[in-house]
């Protein structure tokens, strides 16, 4: 049996504090966990194993619910002519600077550049159009997941800025406004589950500026996390786009009464974006923690034996794993060429959520170890209460990890009445501040000015008294979430 | 309610014969049952629902048997820098033609050209290198769902020959040539699985002739489909690597000796083409006819009122797709604003494999209609049977069409003795000839210039006897198929 010696368990182990340097623990994390590594393309990540299977995880639940609601997937193609994406103005403006653009194939000059897909309005809708004749075709609701690019030239981070990233681009069509509105709740509503129930991230809801909104919306909301060096990210988010792409790429449809109408259209993303959320927010200096609901493996099972031990302890272990399979991931680390003490380290940098310990003695007193990751508590469970004690330890990590995050989140929300009160939330308290705005831009432009901070979005329960707007002190029923941002 | 007019009927019908003029018939059927549609990109395919819901089941069956046999998911960047490309020089020489090239992003200029993969070795490979240090990270065994792109020039064909399709590429390392060849038959066998039990798909499986193998590989495989046509069409692969990559990107390991020693390598997939070929040899001159372990409905249950009975029926026929919404995919069609004659037509082009049709006086009969999309065969059944009925009916739809595809290949393999043979069974019986072969890349090339067909592979049970090459008459242990090809 080989040693996991200290020097190599110090190379593999995190060197810099979550508290002291943010930015290198989370690379570390990123990088000795084997969630992901860099590629050769600056920007562009690998996604490992385990970070895949966490995708797949939020990718699985999420679709699920879509489908549930109505909405179906489909494929469009990555590329899209460039005469398409300039079919709609604003879109174009805001996506043009960031496109990759494909001039050649073999050693053929293209015509026409082909524009890989930052996001697949353009390409979609040409479709629509030709798909979309009478009410009977409406709704419309389709979805992909796939992959885009936009090429940023700001610094790159794993998951929270990639120049490619995996998503999924809800694309839905409305004959009518009031339906088209309806949706948002629904969507959100799915988003706030994934984000909340499955990667225990509270944020706030609400709606972004005209200055924030999507290229080409009508108006946009979003879900923004609070990242624990205090500055905000956004999440998940949904667009209404009225009629302005249906007018630029003729998506009509006949009425009940033969008349000629243009629909009414949504859009709608959860990326990968919300892995690196998720990293940042649970895991500790020891490396990953993963929520169970969206864990790979939940429960790794790691038998301590000796060479006189080892038949009937992994013995003992795979009865007990083939038990667990039937309520939760489970995986048992058989592997005897590493010591227990080295798999502990890994899996704890891994973030698996639960590990179960079980060596000779174990077995003569018919109880296990159960060690939980987010705590690091531990502590012995008799063999025939094993199961019920999975299900309440996976479940109590579950919401212990959203309740920490949540008072986090509470905790890092401050009212500001005024500039010097921002200034103050946003440079030293760090976090959200919540002020009332008069929703002009010049206010708008003067908090970014003078904090560095931007308005993330407005809540959608606004207050019922007016307040005084925190710049000008105009008054307003309005009341917006103040931040610094990635 | 509606009529379906017999002018929209005729519209919406498919207007050539498959025995006919199999071509038009192929993209009619395709883009008349709205399984997919042209996009502005050449050879660049939309994935509707029902085609991507179709890819969804092939997708999700393949995985799980991936991931049973120890297989995990990962995602690799979509963007290969060239110089990466070049490090293989057969697999660049095989792949640089059909390349598409990203040359500029936003306003700039790249250094250096990125291209879109056209598969994946290239970048995986980079970073396998850097992973696997000891026989302990061995065997490495990875796979992506992803898109990919070939700029072919040749005639581009809904699902058959696209420039972007969707494939899985499983990326496999291994420690001994042992393990890595012994991995072939394991996924041959998955994808023989997929192919046969799923999509009802007969096909041989063998060895491809070396001037046929995949760019970089050592030895590839296949599974040759017949289409009904007469011409083969490949499907999924796998492809031993041998070490040839392993050297190029510098992929080895310190053994148990600490031996340093380069990896083994295996490269598999199985891609959208897959949905075409099902297309083609199930379906008829009414449309689609998928086979229910595919089809994301497999029952429709088409109520049948008028206004007075619409309440009564619709409620029966709710509470019948509740029941089998237990055992099987089931959809309720209950729009009023179509005839059910209408419906038929549309349910029919769609392929769904069980039709039931449910009227007032079914219910007070305590009975139903069953109608089968693969022979139309109509038949009632009474309600208390329904459940046994539909999976009964389902299990023999999905036998049944793999039996006729079956016979179909089997009735259009013919051995040919020598070239007079098999200029005869390629050009005037169609399918595959049977040849022996000396594996001559000169009697491989003649076989071409005279039959305008090629070996399509060299069947992995080899006869104990030896023959005759069909061309030049020496003897040889060897047998292959031979086609015209797709």
């Amino acid at each position: 049996m080989r040693k996991g010696g200290a020097r190599e368990l110090s190379e593999k182990g995190i060197n810099a504090k979550k508290a002291d340097d943010f930015d290198d623990w989370y690379t570390q994390v990123i990088l000795k966990s084997e969630l992901a590594d860099y590629s050769p393309v600056s920007g562009c990540l690998v996604f490992r194993p385990l970070a895949y299977s966490i995708w797949e995880q939020i990718q699985q639940a999420t679709d699920s619910m879509f489908k549930a609601a109505g909405i179906r997937n489909v494929y469009f193609p990555l590329l899209i002519p460039e005469r398409l994406l300039r079919k709609e103005q604003q879109h174009v403006e805001g996506f043009a600077p960031e496109v990759a653009w494909v001039t050649e194939t073999g050693e053929t000059k293209l015509d026409e550049r082909l524009a890989i897909r930052p996001t697949s309005e353009t390409i979609m809708y040409e479709s629509f159009s030709k798909w979309i004749r009478s009410w009977r075709d409406l709704p419309l609701r389709l979805n992909q997941w796939n992959n885009v690019l936009r090429w940023e030239f700001k610094h790159p981070t794993p998951f929270l800025r990639s120049r490619e990233f995996l998503w999924n681009e809800g694309h839905t069509v409305f004959a009518t406004r009031e339906e088209a509105e309806a949706e948002r709740d629904q969507i959100l509503g799915i988003y706030k589950e994934i984000t909340e129930d499955y990667l225990a991230l509270p944020g706030v809801i609400g709606k972004k500026t005209e200055s924030e909104k999507f290229a080409g919306a009508v108006a946009s909301y979003s879900i923004e996390h609070l990242m624990p060096d205090g500055k905000a990210i956004q999440g998940p988010d949904f667009h209404l786009d009225g009629q302005n792409f249906a007018r630029a790429f003729e998506i009509s449809y006949l009425d009940r009464e033969g008349k000629r109408q243009f629909a009414w259209q949504n859009t709608f993303a959860i990326t990968t974006r919300e892995i690196g959320v998720m990293v940042a927010t649970h895991s500790d200096d020891r490396g990953l923690v993963i929520p169970p609901k969206v864990a790979p493996v939940q429960v790794v099972i790691v038998p301590i034996f000796d060479v006189k031990s080892r038949i009937e302890v992994v013995d003992a272990a795979s009865k007990l794993r083939e038990r667990l399979s039937q309520i939760a991931r489970v995986h048992l680390d058989d592997r005897d060429y590493y010591t227990p003490g080295w798999k502990f380290n890994e899996w704890e940098m891994k973030g698996i959520p639960l590990r179960i310990e079980l060596g000779p003695r174990d077995i003569l007193s018919k109880r296990v170890v159960f060690v939980r990751r987010d705590s690091m508590k531990k502590w012995d469970v008799q063999s025939d209460r094993v199961e019920e004690e999975v299900l309440s330890t996976l479940k109590d990590i579950q919401q212990s990890l959203y309740s920490k995050a949540k008072a986090f989140l509470e905790n890092n929300t401050h009212a500001a009445e005024d500039l010097t009160e921002l200034k103050d939330v946003i440079s030293r308290m760090k976090g959200f501040a919540l002020v009332h705005w008069c929703e002009s831009p010049e206010c708008e432009k003067k908090i970014k000015e003078e904090t560095g901070a931007k308005i993330t979005n407005m809540p959608l329960n606004q207050p019922e008294e007016p307040g005084k707007c925190v710049i000008c002190g105009r008054e307003t029923g309005t009341i917006a979430y103040v931040a610094r941002s990635y």
